[in-house]
C-alpha cells in the first residue's frame, strides 16, 4: 500500500480515481489508533463498504464526483448521519437522523467522513483540554496544548490522516488550533456555510470552518461546503461583489500595541513573518488596535456567553455534572446577564464594529498573530481559564465585527513549535485571502502541517475566475 | 396672503421661489394656535428671519436648494438645533448642540423646521394621548385618536400647516397615524436613514419615517434625507440593487384571516381597497399571516422591551414620576427579562423573517390594513395598553423582519373616518412601493389628509430613473 499520509486534496482526489481507493481507505482506517485522543468515533469498515458502494454506483450512473473517495473528519458538534453527535458530552448525545448540510454538500461530491473528532466541550474553549474523551495533544510536541475547540480535527490534519476536516469557529476553534499545528484554518464569514445540523455554541456567530494542509485545498472545500440555506435562518446568500484577490503589493494593517504575555519566542516568530510580507511585497502599516481589543473582551467577558447557556440550558437543569467543570463555570455566568446587558452590549458592538470597518476599509487585510503565546498541558490545568482568554487576543472580535479570516502556517518558533499568522478582512473577501494565501505558502516553502512532507509544486496563482470584483465591500 | 394651507411639497417648492417666501412662512407661524397639542414647540419669528435671512445669503451665492423655504416639522424625539428635545417628557429634556443626520440633509436643501411635535412619551405607543403634553385628536373627528406615537406630525401634515414631517417608526409609529389621518406614512428601510441625533426606542429597531399628503412628495423627501451616515452604527449602505417598480399587474398578498376586532366599518373599509386595487390590475392572494402575527407579537410581549428600558433607565432610576404612568409600565417590564430571554427570542425573529421572506418572494408586496379598527380618547383611557395593541396587528413585525412599508390613504370608512392601507416589502423595496402608490392615489382621486383640498393632478408615473432593477432582493 503506498503511504498516504500527508497527501493534499490534490493528491488525494487523483489518486482515488485509481482502482484502488476503498483498499486505501480500508488501510487508512486500520491505521488509526484506539488511543488516539483526537477521535471520538470512527467509521467501521462495514459503514466504509457500504458508503463506498453507494459512491461506485453513482459514478457508474454517471455522476461526476469531485471528491471522490475523499476521506475527511468532523468535529464531533456537527451532524454525520450514522454516528453520534456528542460535542464531547456523552450525556448530551444523539443519534442524527440526518446530515447537517454542510455534511450533505461535501458528501454529495463523494468525501467519506471516516469519523468524529474531540473537542472542548460544546465548542466551549481554544485549548483543546476541555473534554471527557481526553486532552488533545500538539502534533509537533505532545506536552503542550493542540489549541481548542476544534482540536481532533486541526490534529487529524495536521498529522495527515485527512486532507482537511471540519470544524467551527464563533471565538477562534477554527484558527487556534490551526496555528498550534502549523496547518490552515479557514473561518468563513458568517453565514457562507449553513449551520443546520450544528449544535450551537453562540447561535448568532457560529461558523462551521475547514481545516486543510493548503489555502488552495481549504478553498476547494469551501466552494463545496459553502451556500445559501433557506432552512438556516443565519444563512446569508454571498453578495459576489467582494474582492477575490489582494493586490500584488498589499496593504496590510498590524496592530500598533502587539501582546505576546512574554512569549519572546512567539514575538521572534511574528516579527519573522512580518519580514517575509514584506519581502513579498506587502505594505505594513500600524493600525490602532484599541476597538479590536475592546470587541474581543465582549465575548466571552460579556452577554454573550449566555447564547452558550441557552444551547445547554436543558441539561444544565437536568444533570449539570454532566458538562466538564470549566466549561460549566462559564456556562453557568450566563444566567446572570439581563436583558438590557445584552441591548448595551449590542450597541457596544455595532459601535466597535463601524469603528473597525472603517479601520479595515484603509487596508486589503489586517494580519496578526494566530495566538499570542502556547501553553503546556500541564500549565492550563492551572490557569485554564486565564491562560485560554490569552489565546482568543487575536480572534475573539471577528464574528461579532462579522469580518471574514484566514489562519496560516508561518515560521516556526526557535523551540520548534509552529506560530501561525491570521488574515483578516471584511465579511466576503474569503477569497481574496485564500488567493494571496496561495502566494505566501509558496514562498514560505515550509513542511506541510506536522507531516514533514514538504509542500507540493504550488500552482500558480492566476486571477481567480468565476468572481468578477465590481465593488470593494465596505 | 395666499391660502398656502394644503399645499402639496410641489406647490410649496415652487411658490416659495416667488419673492414671498419669507412672508408666507412669517404668516404660517402666526396662524398656528397656541392650544394645538400636536406642537410641543415652535419656530420664533426672530428664529425664522435667521433661518431664512442664511438661506437667502446661501442662495444669492449660486447654491441649488431644492427645498427652498419649505417648512416642515419634526417629531420631538429628534434633534433639531434650537429646539429642545423632550421626547415628550419635559425633565427629560435636553438642548441639542447639532442637527440630526437627517434634518441636516433636509436643512441643507433649504427646508426650515417650523415645529417639534407631539408623541406618545418616548415614541412609547400607537395612540397620540400618552403626553404630558396632551392628547393629540385626530384631524377628521377630535373625538377619536390622532393614532401615535408620531401623533403630531401627522396631524400637521394632515391639515394641511405643513407639506411633509418626519416620524418615527418602530412598531407602527410612522404607519398607524398616518392611516387614522388620511396620509403618506412611509417608514423607510432599517438604516437607509441616519438614527444619529434620535433619541432612542429600540435601537436596533428605529426607522426615523415621513409623512406627506402624496407618495410622491414622500418619495422626494426620502431620497433626501436618506443615506449612508458612517457615525451611525446602525446605519447601511444603499444597495441600488432591489426593484424600483412593481409590475404593472402586481402580485399581492392578503392575511388569510383579517382581524379587525369586530370593527366592521373597518372591515368593510379594506375590502373597498382590495376591490378597488384588482380594478387597478392588481393580482391578490391569500398568505398564511400566523408567522407576521407571532412575530408582531415579539416586540411588546417579549424581550425588546427592554431596549426602551435602557434607552430611559437613567431617568427610571432618578425620577420614575417624571414617565407617564402607561409608558413607565411598559419600559419596567423590560427589567424582569434576562439575556437567555433575549437570545431565545432572536432566534425566534431570525426563525419567523426567514419564513416571512420567503413568503413576500412569492410576491411583489403584501397589503394589510394600516389598522384594524380606531378608538376614541374615552375608550383608550378605558384600555390603554390593550386597545393600543390592537392597533399593532399589522405593523409590528415590519421592523424585525427588516421590511420596507408605506402606510396610504385608502377608501374611508362609512362613519367618514379614514381607513388606510399598508404595502409591506422586502427591505431596499421602498421606491417600488412609492411608485405603485403614485398609481394608487391617482385612482383613488381622494382629498388630500382633511384639507379638503383635491388631490392636484399626479404626474404620469414613468419608469423610475436612477437605478436599473438588476435583482430581487429576497
Amino acid at each position: 500500500m503506498d503511504d498516504f499520509r500527508g497527501w493534499t486534496l490534490g493528491e488525494w482526489r487523483e489518486r482515488q480515481l485509481d482502482g484502488r481507493g476503498l483498499e486505501r481507505l480500508e488501510a487508512l482506517l486500520a491505521s488509526l489508533e484506539d488511543d488516539d485522543t483526537a477521535w471520538i468515533s470512527r467509521l467501521s469498515t462495514d459503514g466504509l463498504s457500504a458508503r463506498w458502494q453507494a459512491l461506485e454506483a453513482r459514478r457508474a450512473a454517471g455522476e461526476q464526483l469531485s471528491l471522490f473517495g475523499v476521506p475527511f473528519a468532523v468535529k464531533d458538534n456537527i451532524d454525520v448521519a450514522g454516528f453520534d453527535t456528542t460535542a464531547a458530552c456523552p450525556e448530551f448525545a444523539y443519534a442524527p437522523s440526518e446530515d447537517a448540510e454542510v455534511i450533505a454538500r461535501l458528501q454529495a461530491q463523494g468525501a467519506i467522513a471516516i469519523g468524529k473528532t474531540n473537542l472542548d466541550q460544546f465548542a466551549t474553549g481554544l485549548v483543546g483540554t476541555r473534554s471527557p474523551y481526553g486532552a488533545v495533544t500538539n502534533a509537533f510536541d505532545p506536552r503542550y496544548v493542540s489549541g481548542g475547540s476544534s482540536a481532533g480535527s486541526a490534529s487529524v490534519v495536521a498529522r495527515g490522516l485527512v486532507p482537511f476536516s471540519l470544524g467551527t469557529d464563533t471565538a477562534g476553534s477554527g484558527r487556534v488550533p490551526a496555528g498550534f499545528n502549523n496547518i490552515v484554518g479557514l473561518k468563513p464569514t458568517r453565514g457562507w456555510f449553513s449551520n443546520r445540523g450544528l449544535v450551537p455554541a453562540c447561535r448568532t456567530l457560529d461558523c462551521i470552518s475547514i481545516f486543510a494542509l493548503t489555502a488552495e485545498d481549504a478553498e476547494t472545500v469551501a466552494e463545496i461546503a459553502g451556500g445559501y440555506d433557506p432552512q438556516d435562518p443565519y444563512s446569508r446568500r454571498h453578495p459576489g461583489t467582494a474582492p477575490v484577490a489582494l493586490p500584488i503589493a498589499p496593504r496590510l494593517g498590524i496592530p500598533d500595541k502587539l501582546e505576546f504575555f512574554g512569549d519572546t519566542q512567539a514575538e521572534a516568530a511574528f516579527a519573522a513573518a512580518i519580514s517575509r510580507l514584506e519581502a513579498l511585497g506587502a505594505e505594513l502599516v500600524e493600525i490602532d488596535y484599541a476597538p479590536f481589543a475592546k470587541l474581543a473582551a465582549e465575548l466571552y467577558q460579556g452577554p454573550w456567553v449566555a447564547e452558550r447557556t441557552a444551547a445547554v440550558e436543558a441539561l444544565l437543569e437536568t444533570d449539570s455534572d454532566a458538562i466538564e467543570p470549566t466549561v460549566r463555570g462559564i456556562v453557568q455566568e450566563g444566567f446572570t446577564y439581563s436583558a438590557l446587558d445584552v441591548f448595551k452590549a449590542e450597541y457596544r458592538r455595532a459601535e466597535l464594529s463601524r469603528t473597525i470597518g472603517q479601520v479595515l476599509n484603509d487596508l486589503d487585510a489586517l494580519v496578526v498573530p494566530t495566538s499570542p503565546t502556547i501553553r503546556t498541558i500541564a500549565e492550563m490545568a492551572e490557569q485554564p481559564v486565564a491562560y485560554n482568554a490569552q489565546f482568543g487576543t487575536y480572534t475573539n472580535f471577528t464574528n461579532l465585527a462579522d469580518l471574514s479570516a484566514l489562519a496560516l502556517p508561518a515560521d516556526f518558533r526557535s523551540d520548534g513549535l509552529p506560530a501561525g499568522i491570521t488574515l483578516i478582512a471584511p465579511a466576503w473577501h474569503d477569497r481574496a485571502l485564500t488567493h494571496f494565501a496561495r502566494r505566501w505558502q509558496q514562498a514560505l516553502a515550509a513542511p506541510l502541517g506536522a507531516t514533514g512532507r514538504p509542500a507540493p509544486g504550488v500552482a500558480k496563482v492566476e486571477q481567480a475566475a468565476g468572481c468578477v470584483r465590481v465593488a470593494v465591500v465596505g
